[in-house]
């Protein structure tokens, strides 16, 4: 069993980015600019923002931090989306999910241009990933792949079971994987709530990409040995023996599937990195238009 | 064995359509008009275009139809694109496929104004699709939807096997197949030509979409008794008995498949008059703004 450190690998990625920046600098360029808007206070929304813009200082990017209190009006929002979509120095720019229930998250999404769209969310961003055309990938589903490529996964003609639906990460991850180039070519079945028979769908899968958010779902004797395993879960989990009091819990019961595996992703430090950097890769191209041409 | 009789369905669809027409009409609105724009002399596509000028008649709407011969250039065509765009007396068009090679099909979807693009191709059609909002939806994916809705075919939970992963049919099918709504809600693989023990998988289907453009590609040996079988495969194979000189091929091996299935869709008279009935329901929703409003 290998361990998939996704920690080290986004820590190489944020390393090139950071070297390519430095070259865009000396030529006399701007550094590329992320602006984050985080409504409220909500624990792993904190979390993720602090990651995100120490993520930015890391490959040398300017970052913003945008902040309002959960009273904020969709009004307010949008009208800082349109000011951030005019601003020719934002390159790129994420307003933190989820929101608070009084406003749409989707009129928020499909107010941001979708050249600055870089955590991939708008339906111009989703339709063309599915076409398979230059986009903005959405994170998480970018930060898999590139994990399956730098480990130098086989995928193809591989059958890769998806454990959920979602539009942030099993509905994207499953047409990343079933489609024509590398990593990817895998025979992709996707599995939800409404799903019969479920462990044995799991079970014929040599790719397991879990992303249900029900902490320890995938238990070994749903596993065929030699499976690679992405776990994409981040459940917290009240600890009292953590200063945190909660510890984050994969999708996967990692202790007794992990030995079974010929590849498995830890829970954290798996994919969690892998999704911050995809923001960074996608945050760079914004700034170099080398997804959208100027 | 029950025959899904598309040719009937796609009749009651067209009169329930041509009853609101004339409600618009009697009410003082316009007929909704359709355009169409065909380059060359295929035959197929000049079949195709005849065949939705003939059900734009029968739906009460209007049609134009655009020739334009083999050598047209991509600006002519994106012109031409442009003034449709912008034409208050068009509230839908589509742009037949394929285009000669020197045009980039790709270049004239996306130039398509997106609220008039009734062949849902355009990927802010197709992001929305794949995130559940309102939207064109691609017209042969949602005429087999229909055709399930119309026959009441149990799909939640049911093991749906999707042949082919094509932008046109194979991709928007499983998406839909895989949305919690009914029908939905399956548990949908998609098989392509990397795919291994293809029968195998395909045996476990409780539905089988067969997309691939491969006559007679699903055989008996494959269908597992009391599958659900809808073939959109409509190849032209030679037949000197016919005026024609041809006659459509499905996917399935149909004399030995049908009756082995609860339901199957024949070629022709299944999936085809469906596609056509489900741009004329895109066309009605383009006049009445229903799917995107003024």
């Amino acid at each position: 069993m290998e361990l998939i450190d996704g920690k080290k690998v986004s820590d190489e990625i944020k390393q090139e980015i950071a070297v390519k920046v430095e070259q865009i600098v000396a030529a006399g360029g701007r550094r590329p600019h992320l602006a984050a808007v985080l409504v409220g206070h909500d624990g792993g929304s904190e979390t993720y923002v602090a990651h995100k813009v120490k993520a930015c200082g890391q490959c040398g990017f300017e970052s913003t931090l945008i902040r309002f209190e959960d009273d904020v009006t969709e009004e307010e929002l949008l009208a800082t989306v349109a000011k951030l979509n005019a601003d020719p120095n934002i390159d790129g720019y994420i307003v933190q999910l989820p929101l608070p229930r009084h406003i749409s998250e989707q009129r928020i999404i499909e107010a941001i241009d979708y050249r600055k769209d870089v955590d991939g969310f708008h339906p111009i961003n989703v339709g063309r990933m599915s076409i398979g055309l230059p986009c903005f990938l959405s994170a998480t589903p970018a930060g898999i792949i590139e994990l399956l490529a730098r480990y130098d996964i086989d995928t193809k003609g591989k059958r890769c079971v998806v454990l959920g639906r979602s539009n942030i990460v099993g509905k994207p991850v499953a047409m990343l994987m079933m489609q024509k180039h590398n990593p990817g070519d895998a025979t992709v079945t996707v599995c939800h709530s409404a799903t019969k028979d479920l462990k044995e769908i799991v079970r014929e899968a040599d790719i397991i990409i879990a992303a249900l958010g029900s902490p320890g779902f995938v238990t070994a004797d749903m596993v065929k040995p030699g499976a690679v395993i992405i776990d994409v879960g981040t459940t917290r989990v009240p600890d009292a023996t953590r200063k945190s009091g909660f510890r984050l819990c994969g999708d996967v019961d990692f202790d007794n599937v992990a030995p079974m595996c010929s590849y498995i992703t830890p829970v954290p430090g798996g994919v969690g990195p892998m999704t911050i950097v995809s923001l960074m890769r996608n945050t760079l191209a914004a700034a170099d238009h080398s997804v959208y041409p100027l």
